[in-house]
């Protein structure tokens, strides 16, 4: 990512106007912009429809009242490769390539690619084959599905390489707060690297979650995971494709190289990136992050209305090295006294169902 | 549980009549049947109230048209055993004792349990410090808080030690379909080994989770586990208090003695029980075996419509000793004539968003 892909960048995330480019696939995109908000201008180019989601179609992308900002692009592989190159030559800023079918599917579609990327020139180009980008602070959805997910004003930005997966991720009712969600696809210009770099600076996003086939320059990987570190932003990571049968799967699904699992393992270590091995941890562990913060220690407290919830609590933490401390004699005296008899006091903390729900005797707990 | 406690136990699980004794806790047990479907007679026992649940109270257990197959106990720890001594005189059939407060607060409460299984003789008594029995077959639901939970006329029959845990598995939207809920509490007179025996043989039952926090007779539990693999109806078991505060926490909770977790390991491999760590794992466990059955190898196949997904699906697969056959050249052949150019064809397979919800084309895939 040269300087001025940088600040393409910057503007394709949060732009004054956006060229829908394609059929059904754009007007998904109009709707998607709609739901979330978007006020910027929206820019229909079909030289064979009179609107799109309710704007009136330009034929073409030089009949644009002026470089867009940002682009999103549905159309077939060649069509597409000649639109980059005349949107690089009228100064846009940024383009989703949601079109798929290059180096992904294998020797032709390499060379595609290679095309592609050469008519790029200085544009933020994100894709090929990826879903796009939300900014859930801004309110731009450049994204061709429906969409969930919601934000108060904070949240984690999740870097992804499957455009479902992200897609899925969004979807989930498990109250993460977003920022924001982009959908890398084959990284043939912008890599996640690239977004880790711009997203880590800015003070809405509290941690950053990344779904990782494979990494295309380790070195500059280590250099901006460093970075987030450094500006107080953990980074959780779901690396896929350990497995012989996951690794064939991310050369077809992004062109990924997934390499060995070790390796990365070390890398992961060396950089302070929280790993987990679930989409399910990805949401939570970022939640954790994004609303209680970088935990200071290994103490907790865990207080449940489930004895059996309790004892699950005290396993799991002995298995992963977190501690339950037990209550001071002072705390335990107080505890005693708030608590129903049928109750023990404990860390963590079953407060029985006789105080279920009656907040005037729970809340002092 | 000797013969009659067994045909007590029966008569508990279906009962044509139903005593509820108290108050609140008891208005909550009237109407959890009512949401249920329950078709049999409600009798309230409470000499303060006119009505409960809408049906007239009487004064007293002795005032009841006949000795009651069902009784749900909701009152004081002392009232509660003398209650009991007279149920079991009349020649009431079963009992929840939902009250708590017997041995899992120390020794003064030891002392009222013995008392209590004394005064039970040959009732079937369930807990004391439980929540009771949901037979979602029959529509009855002994249970003092809202219960969720659907059946189709089978599912899974759950065990539990953990009232509270019940209640939230009931609550979960992982469409597990219920066949019975048990929550035993203390097991001072019918344990979990008990319910798996009567259990088991009921078709309707098509998997059994347990969920444990020690067992009484192990040479029993040996048994009846043994009697449910023989019957084709498999067991998945959470086993909870392997750790040091985790194992102190079920003495307080259930009194139970969580033991060794090697030796508990041992004995679930010997018994056939499959063993899971976490509640989501245990409802998705059973919502396999009651609906697609016991798996026959270890050969399995991935759709999904998500290239995120397969690689993840590859990966744990690898991981826990799965495996994904590659297609055949006849089949890959077949697939690429029905995916589109942008697909690979694999398995786990991921049939790429231009095919995704148009079922003519995903059908045949």
């Amino acid at each position: 990512m040269n300087q001025k892909q940088r600040q393409n960048l910057e503007r394709l995330l949060n732009p004054r106007h956006l060229a829908i480019i394609g059929g059904r696939d754009a007007e998904a995109v109009a709707k998607e912009c709609e739901r979330i908000g978007f006020t910027g201008q929206i820019w229909p180019v079909n030289p064979k429809r009179e609107k799109i989601g309710g704007f009136k179609c330009f034929a073409s992308v030089e009949d644009l009242p002026e470089a867009p900002d940002a682009v999103y692009l549905a159309i077939p592989r060649e069509a597409a490769i000649s639109t980059v190159k005349r949107l690089a030559e009228m100064g846009a800023s940024g383009v989703v390539c949601y079109t798929a079918g290059f180096s992904e599917i294998g020797a032709e579609g390499t060379e595609l690619e290679k095309s592609l990327v050469s008519a790029s020139g200085d544009l933020a180009l994100v894709g090929p084959n990826c879903y796009g980008v939300i900014n859930y602070i801004d309110k731009v959805a450049l994204w061709p599905f429906p969409h969930g997910g919601a934000s108060p004003g904070y949240g984690a930005a999740i870097i992804t390489q499957s455009g479902m997966l992200s897609s899925d991720l969004t979807m989930s009712q498990r109250s993460l707060p977003f920022a924001y969600m982009i959908s890398v696809g084959n990284q043939s210009v912008l890599r996640l690297e690239d977004f880790i770099d711009v997203l880590c600076t800015k003070p809405e996003v509290k941690a950053i979650g990344l779904h990782i086939e494979g990494v295309k320059d380790i070195s500059r990987f280590s250099e901006v995971a460093l970075k987030a570190l450094e500006a107080g932003v953990p980074i959780v990571a779901l690396k896929t494709g350990s497995s012989e049968i996951g690794s064939e799967l991310t050369v077809s699904h992004t062109a990924s190289l997934s390499g060995s699992d070790d390796l990365f393992q070390a890398l992961f270590d060396r950089l302070g990136i929280i790993r987990v091995s679930h989409p399910v941890q990805l949401l939570e562990t970022l939640k954790y992050l994004c609303v209680a913060g970088i935990p200071k220690g290994k103490r907790l407290v865990g207080l449940t209305c489930s004895g059996g919830g309790a004892t699950l609590l005290a396993d799991h933490a002995e298995k992963i090295g977190l501690e339950f401390t037990r209550p001071s004699k002072k705390t335990a005296k107080r505890l005693t006294r708030l608590l129903h008899y049928t109750a023990t006091v404990s860390n963590p903390l079953d407060y029985t169902t006789p105080i279920w729900g009656i907040p005037e005797r729970v809340l002092p707990v």
